[in-house]
């Protein structure tokens, strides 16, 4: 590949901005070893990371190698400018959730060949230097995102801090990451705050119906509205065109119920379940069929313990855990996702020993 | 209450249609000790149910107290008229999703004040009488809905039957009903289809950011096309209603980010942060603040066993479990869901036992 390079990273590592992310990957820099500087426009919040152990004040005596910018999305272009211009040997990455508004921003800038933008996929509903983690992305998905001219040595730079933090690479042009987090979260999180702000009109007593499918659909619309409204008006151009197709398939979906028209809603809805298999597997295989195992366990602590210490006996690995929570339930519904092969084995052990299971 | 009545479900009871829920309805009669009696248009299902210790096949000399009719969407009322004729003493319900078909299908029928609508709110993604359990029903709300004249006698008998399948017992109006599931099923699930329609068109470079969010959102959406094309239309106008609600709210959200309106989307975001609010906590009770514990746990049978046991000596109760399945991890991150003033005790009792875990 024309942009290989043998950069190593030696640090100093300068964050910029110690929020919840720019400390975990301060911290996550420090835990393989390498010097870090710190500075945020919040001095309390250096103080903080500080305390951390996740580096120490920058000083404008500092020559970091590699500055990573991780600032509020409206605040971000302008953070790769001032540290462009204050660290003139130095590459400059981002962490932010949109990667086209910052390069375009920064067109006419001076040194733009070191920004080399990217952006690790993890976070956190809470926020702050108290709430990183030198483990948030361990195994993640990190997509690092240079623009045209960026220097291959920069490349090369960003890809081995995502290495450091723990991340997995995935390198993509600008445009296209924009467009791939606008399908897979950004559009994904505007319809779930819809969906949700459906419920707001509804009585406790329909309420009571609600299972465990609303409470997936709505999940992540409980979301901080000020964080995500930055974030999704930073992907505008492609959030609209993939809106604009949802509407259209919306509004096929409501003249397929009004008019009965069966045939054309069930395609809408295998359409669904088509898109649902292209979601990557575990360790990015292909999907592999599971099926559910359920198990009635006692709501108190210890229980789960129990039931796991018993499903491990089996010898069954298990792929995904749920807890259904309905309402009035005196104990917890446990469902246990398998390999489909082995949804006899588990059974059969979790039965044996005295456990409530079914399909 | 004037609909009290002092009805004691003493069987035989009927269940029509030996299918996952039929079945279940059987197996959990059955565990109390009643009397079952099975019907089906296909009879390898009745020997299976039968073969499954879910009662016996009904002769045309059996005199049932109950009759279950468990049969698909666009049989039901065809189902609930054959029973009604065919056992002129009995109370009559049926367990369909959809209420206000049914009984309208039903309104000038002979013997229609025997009948009284329900709706467990269980199943499961597989089918057929292999799939059913006694415990299927255990905790779950099941939604009884009689219509105008419906006997009390026979409102209670149904209640009674809800109870010994272990349903928590919700009564509505079938129009209440209706509305009911178009918002907390229906519609979710036709959404969560569309937006899993948006993947289908996706690269696999861009699928490799899906993170969880996604997942949750687009789960339900691998449900059966053609049962919840039955269901969804059996329930069209309570679903066109609120889809239509759904459409204008989308064109909002859509002006708000083509045109750079941030007050307006946050806003948006805002109405679904209250709507998850809406949603009822455990046990019926108020939601309550929990926070999530992030673990690193190695991908192989048995840890997951030593994690919750190392949790359970915490003491602290688990309200919820995910396993993150971002591709290329070589081990999974659990969520533990606790109440948010256990977070700080979780944390250390696990840190204590050597798990790299975070907020």
């Amino acid at each position: 590949m024309p942009e290989e390079s043998n950069a190593v990273l030696t640090g100093p590592v300068q964050v910029v901005g110690t929020g919840l992310i720019g400390t975990s990957v301060a911290l996550a820099c420090r835990r393989a070893g390498l010097e870090v500087l710190l500075s945020d426009v919040v001095p309390d919040h250096v103080r903080t990371a500080t305390g951390l152990g996740a580096g120490r004040p920058a000083t404008p005596e500092d020559r970091p190698q590699l500055v990573v910018v991780a600032v509020p999305p409206d605040h971000l272009a302008e953070g790769v400018r001032d540290a462009l211009a204050a660290a003139p040997d130095a590459i400059v990455t981002d962490v932010g959730s949109v990667k086209m508004a910052p390069l375009d921003a920064l067109a006419d800038q001076p040194g733009r060949e070191r920004y080399v933008g990217s952006h690790p996929m993890a976070g956190s509903e809470r926020s702050g230097p108290l709430a990183a983690s030198e483990n948030l992305f361990d195994g993640r998905p990190w997509a690092v995102t240079p623009g045209p001219g960026a220097l291959p040595a920069g490349v090369r730079l960003v890809e081995l801090l995502a290495e450091v933090c723990g991340g997995v690479v995935i390198r993509l042009r600008p445009d296209e990451h924009d467009r791939a987090v606008a399908r897979t979260s950004h559009v994904p999180h505007l319809v779930s705050a819809l969906v949700a702000g459906t419920l707001t009109g509804a009585s406790a007593d329909h309420l009571a119906l609600s299972g465990q499918g609303v409470r997936d659909v709505t999940r992540i619309a409980g979301g901080d509205p000020d964080l995500y409204s930055q974030i999704i008006s930073g992907n505008a151009a492609a959030v609209t065109a993939l809106l604009g197709e949802l509407r259209d398939r919306l509004d096929l979906a409501l003249e397929a119920v009004r008019d009965g028209d069966r045939a054309g809603l069930s395609s809408l809805l295998a359409h669904g379940v088509a898109g649902t298999r292209a979601i990557p597997g575990k360790h990015g295989g292909p999907p592999r069929p599971t099926a559910a195992v359920r198990v009635a366990v006692p709501d108190h602590p210890g229980e789960l313990a129990r039931l796991f210490a018993d499903a491990g006996d089996s010898g069954v690995n298990i792929e995904d855990v749920r807890i259904d929570h309905d309402p009035g339930r005196p104990f917890g519904l446990v469902e246990l996702d398998v390999a489909a092969e082995s949804v006899g084995e588990l059974l059969g052990a979790l039965e044996s020993r005295g456990w409530a299971a079914h399909r």
